[in-house]
């Protein structure tokens, strides 16, 4: 027995992720793994047990977007591989994930056992080197007075590199004893590695000086590696210096589309007009958190020269063409925020805010239907559909669901504090036209583009949702059907206990494939589901759940208004039929990019092979 | 336009498939692999686009079981990833892949683009690398001129090693003309790898030595890449020197269990009496096929002195303690049986069969329920079900299913030429008690056992079945509930063209799990779902499938006689209620095991954790 001051490895391990406040840890079961469960609800968690591993991967990765961190639990070989694609993506999109991998006991290795679950070679090394290199860090537990260093060396490095760490747990580990001392003080996950000095004022220096001539500057703001670590700074430091903010795709949320320094989002050729017209001809771009991939800047390739770009992220640090290794991006942004007397008596202080938009006609106006609020930086008509009665002068319509017609009509159905989610596809391109009201998280993969992890996400984040102060905020998803196929299951796990809004697109296919190559060929169709008979067969109690099959307009802002659908206490299952031909705008215009890219002139388009 | 005299990349690369047998490619499309796809229905091949990737994975997984080698297609990245689990069981059972990666451009990949679908860092050699370990090789088509070479060594490797390979195939390349000069000369996937020289010969010289001096020994066939390149040398082997043949849980179907030199199946102590005797007091024990892993010879740890052994395999072959590097195992083979004459001239051919069992009072007789077959080497009770009448004399039974009753009955249903789908769990396990037919194809995975696959695997391998000479052969499938879970969605990609027989064991969770750990957690339970009526969910037409749901043997044996049932015209989906405390003896025994493996004495079983 173990003796007071010791506790197993397990509990010292899930005493930590509780005290992180990890309170929902999604995986599967194996052999490997099922000890250690038994530690999961003894240590005050929940365990959330998905239908397999990539969703429960998916799951683990949306959790995170919410929370900051969280826990996946799988075992080696077989479970470990099948969240490879959940695991790559949270290292391609800086998510912080900590992956416990149940292995076979120490003694099975040590005799090279040829277990089920291995490649039958008595090789257990060859499987867990396949993921390392999308890993920031994998602590093997292998000896139980090291354990705790390890296990706590995992945590702070998964938390400060926000990207996956795996924690490898041999059978035979999970009930050895260690100490317990390290649990009487808390971890510290930030550390130094916060704390600012000479190569961060460096860099601070670097771009005061680049402000003090710059005469038109623009702050874009991605997501990636910033929501937790950085996002209050970036927004003092826009406010500091007054300094306009453009988001980038994957940075929606990062600051408020209501606060007064947000001017719009950069999305290359699917910006709107003024926001095209501001950042290009910015004569200096502070970039904080963006990867410029393709999706997240919406254009095939990089448009901005060097010279005019500062970019803050972790790693390499470029100002204006000068690179700068390994100083700490919030250093960087904290030195900053401190010094705007600097430029405060250049008389520059809070003078430099770009011209904002005096009217709507900056924008396409042709693309705001007649249901929706026109762009009003700090307008107040989030949740405005919400609030509003059936009496109203709504016109009920009979035209069908449009792309075009339905994202800018969701502005007004969403309300502050919403978590939305967006499966690659029609759904995160058409989403650029939904406004969104203050404090969403927005989540979706604009580097990684998973198909079908949105699901999954949803599930994961509903429950971050719920384990969290403000457990009544609303979780939205938005997918499309050939998405939702490659992860249906996941729905059987949401009305146990969570109660997300989910809008699936019904238009028969891979929309996004048909945009790349082959419109009309059969092999981007998808089979027509029913999809909102799926929670009656995956035994989701009556009562339990909404379901809704919608393919007017007037049918939709009749279910967006109507407060049964709105009282939020039941997952709700929205089917949204569109027409297979229609596409979001910027979706099309993206991929048109994306073909041009690929080919030479001369082999692109939708031409029939030779 | 290219002359005459070529044919582009895909072309070529689709043309060869054709000319291996290969009618279906499976996969799931892509941005990066939309323009090969144009190629596959051109080329005569049908497309069967997958729900997702893991699921495509094992359809080609299922589908070269049957045809002997398989086409896969996904796209670097999220798919190639996503398939991560079913390549690495492909590679860790021999199963024979050809997995098509349609990869971004080269010209893309020269400028380092940052595009989705990647870690966002520009490098596109990493993600590649991840699954290098569980190939026997890649190549990566980068020129055209070099491409037809790459493709025909890739397709003879894969075919020789009996392993996954991967064809990486940049967007650009897909119709760069190349020379169509090597389809005019067909494919020598065989090539020399076949013939027997001095290696084989001393191999063969040493296991004639053994054969000579022993009295009592057995042939232990495994499936381990037998089937298809091996399987007649197997049979003549045993047939040439009178060995009595036991096969392990993997090399079910080489050699007919009604053939008579076939005694019975290995499976440690889930032996049945005889076998465990028989094999257990050989003084020479020749395996062909085999991996021992702890569940093909149902054991926590191989039992027999090497120096009584014979391991004939790929790679590393063994006699008696010595070691062979290199030697070709079909050579091997060869040597032996045409060097029957040796043994002959010793007086000792055909004279070795060890004693067959005398009375069924050998075999756990308490074990075979009424309705069933006393076992019976030879006999042609099989698809007795079937061919019965309602008015026959089998007593209608209320009694509920039971594992211990339901596997054996089967034996009567099953019918020469069926391929037989087991998932890791229950049914690989229960399935040791049912008797196959001659011409049996059984699929299973005894190494890799990653739960969910056999649904996957079920759907190439009807596929494979209806491409094959004798497409009215039936597919039968034995899956849990819980493994359903984990691949549900492509059960929608059946009804459309194929129409197996799926049997889902419905027992409200993971039961090889319970039995290792934790019999009552919740860890191990799954949602109840109405499993039959997914169906209809999925868009299967009314009439293109039949769904039941059976609790008792009464029902299950009326449905096993029902001739609307086993005309096997479409799809039928059965749902079998077995109590959840329920388990076949076998899968207790050996999970027994598998807990002892893997902790010391005192932490083993299933209390509590402190």
């Amino acid at each position: 027995m173990p003796s007071r001051t010791t506790v197993s490895v397990a509990q010292y391990l899930f005493a930590r992720l509780r005290e992180i406040g990890i309170r929902s840890v999604h995986g599967v079961p194996g052999d490997y793994n099922l000890l250690s469960l038994d530690y999961v609800s003894k240590a005050g968690l929940r365990w959330i047990g998905n239908c397999n591993e990539l969703n429960a991967g998916y799951a683990a990765d949306g959790y995170a977007r919410v929370h900051g961190i969280s826990a996946l639990m799988t075992v080696a070989g077989v479970g470990e591989l099948s969240a490879a694609n959940a695991i790559a993506g949270a290292y391609a999109e800086y998510i912080p994930i900590l992956h416990i991998v149940g292995q076979p006991s120490l003694r099975s290795q040590r005799q090279r056992k040829l277990l089920h679950h291995s490649l039958g070679d008595g090789d257990f090394e060859r499987l867990g080197q396949m993921t390392q290199g999308t890993l920031s860090k994998s602590v093997q537990l292998r000896c139980a007075k090291q354990a705790p260093g390890m296990i706590d060396s995992a945590i702070t490095h998964c938390w400060r590199s926000s990207r996956p760490v795996s924690i490898v747990l041999p059978v035979d580990m999970v009930r050895e004893a260690v100490s317990e001392e390290g649990l009487l003080r808390p971890l510290d996950v930030h550390g130094s590695a916060e704390q600012k000095g000479v190569a961060e004022e460096r860099v601070a220096d670097a771009v005061l000086a680049a402000l003090r001539t710059a005469k038109r500057p623009v702050l874009l703001v991605g997501g990636y590696n910033v929501r937790f670590t950085k996002q209050r700074e970036v927004v003092e430091l826009a406010e500091a210096f007054g300094l306009p903010v453009f988001l980038s795709a994957s940075g929606r949320g990062i600051i408020d589309e209501e606060h007064p320094c947000f001017h719009g989002l950069y999305l290359g050729d699917c910006s709107d007009l003024y926001t095209a017209q501001t950042v290009r001809s910015a004569d200096l771009i502070i970039s904080v958190g963006n990867i410029h991939s393709d999706l997240n800047v919406a254009s095939a390739s990089w448009e901005f020269d060097p010279r005019k770009m500062i970019e803050i992220r972790d790693g390499l640090m470029q100002v204006q063409g000068k690179a700068y290794h390994g100083p700490n991006p919030l250093g960087v942004l904290r030195s900053l925020i401190e010094r705007t007397e600097e430029l405060d008596r250049l008389g520059m202080h809070k003078s430099m805010v770009a011209v904002q938009p005096t009217s709507t006609t900056q924008i396409d106006a042709a693309r705001i239907p007649p249901t929706q609020v026109a762009r009003e930086p700090g307008g107040m008509m989030h949740g405005v559909l919400r609030r509003m009665s059936h009496t109203l002068s709504y016109r009920v319509e009979t035209a069908a669901l449009t792309h075009d017609w339905l994202w800018p009509t969701l502005s007004g159905w969403l309300r502050p504090g919403d978590t939305v989610i967006a499966e690659t596809g029609t759904s995160n391109f058409g989403i650029w036209s939904t406004r969104f009201p203050r404090d969403v998280t927005y989540i979706s993969q604009y580097v990684w583009a998973s198909v079908g992890y949105s699901l999954g996400a949803c599930q994961g984040a509903a429950a971050a949702v719920q384990d969290s102060a403000d457990p009544k905020r609303e979780t939205v998803l938005f997918i499309g059907d050939g998405s939702f196929q490659f992860t249906c299951q996941e729905l059987s796990t949401i009305p146990r206990r969570l109660n997300p809004c989910s809008f699936v697109i019904c238009n028969k296919g891979y929309t996004v494939e048909r945009l790349i190559h082959g419109w009309h060929e059969s092999y981007n169709d998808v089979q027509e589901w029913k999809y909102r008979k799926l929670l009656e067969v995956f035994g989701a109690e009556p009562g339990s759940y909404q379901a809704y099959q919608i393919r007017t307009r007037g049918e939709l802002v009749s279910l967006l208004q109507d407060p049964a659908f709105n009282k939020g206490e039941t997952l709700r299952f929205v089917e949204l039929h569109l027409d297979q031909n229609d596409a979001p705008t910027e979706l099309k215009t993206l991929t048109q990019q994306l073909v041009t890219r690929d080919l030479p002139p001369e082999k692109q388009g939708t031409a029939e092979p030779d």
